[in-house]
């Protein structure tokens, strides 16, 4: 089960490529992702302080975040994410589609 | 040749592990970095709108970045950040020292 809401968190997508995904998501109060699954590991930075209220299909749990605040978790995560905050929030997210492709960066570094 | 200045942005880390560093840096109008090499490959999001100053040695330039903004450059670079803002200006910096973990983190998704 997930948060029963109908006011949907809005995202805005920055960047989609064959390495990343970078999405800005916006929350009215109350406002909710709906129940997603996490094909990539991802970082979410938060861009005002909040709190985010995860429901992971059987409980849900408040976070609270400051500004700036910034975490990673890996593919496989299953949850739907609240604003559970009295006011507006946003975070960016970024979604790393192909690590590989982020270690070929880091070796052009040590080949040059 | 970096830029000329004296007073330095602040970096505050977050997080600092093997596989990651995450560090806010808050600029006040004016304030550099210092000419630093970037030995991963990394991700910038703006925590608000602002221009970053780069001088990359022997040029710079100015680049006007809106709140949430966020950008990924490869292991490499070299360059002096200023805040070209007439405001205080700060960003999340994330840089990947293993994106090989980050790998294994998705390939866990893929066998579970």
């Amino acid at each position: 089960m997930a948060f029963t809401c109908s006011v949907p968190a809005i995202p805005t997508v920055q960047q989609d490529d064959d390495t990343i995904r970078i999405t800005r998501w916006d929350f009215e109060p109350g406002a909710v992702t709906g129940w997603h699954s996490h094909g990539w590991p991802y970082f979410v930075v938060m861009l005002v302080a909040g709190t985010l209220r995860i429901h992971d299909g059987t409980k849900t749990s408040d976070v609270p975040l400051a500004q700036g605040q910034a975490y990673m978790r890996p593919a496989g995560i299953e949850h739907d994410v609240m604003n559970g905050s009295d006011h507006p929030i946003a975070f960016v997210e970024i979604e790393v589609k192909q690590p590989g492709a982020l270690k070929e960066l880091a070796l052009e570094k040590v080949s040059s």
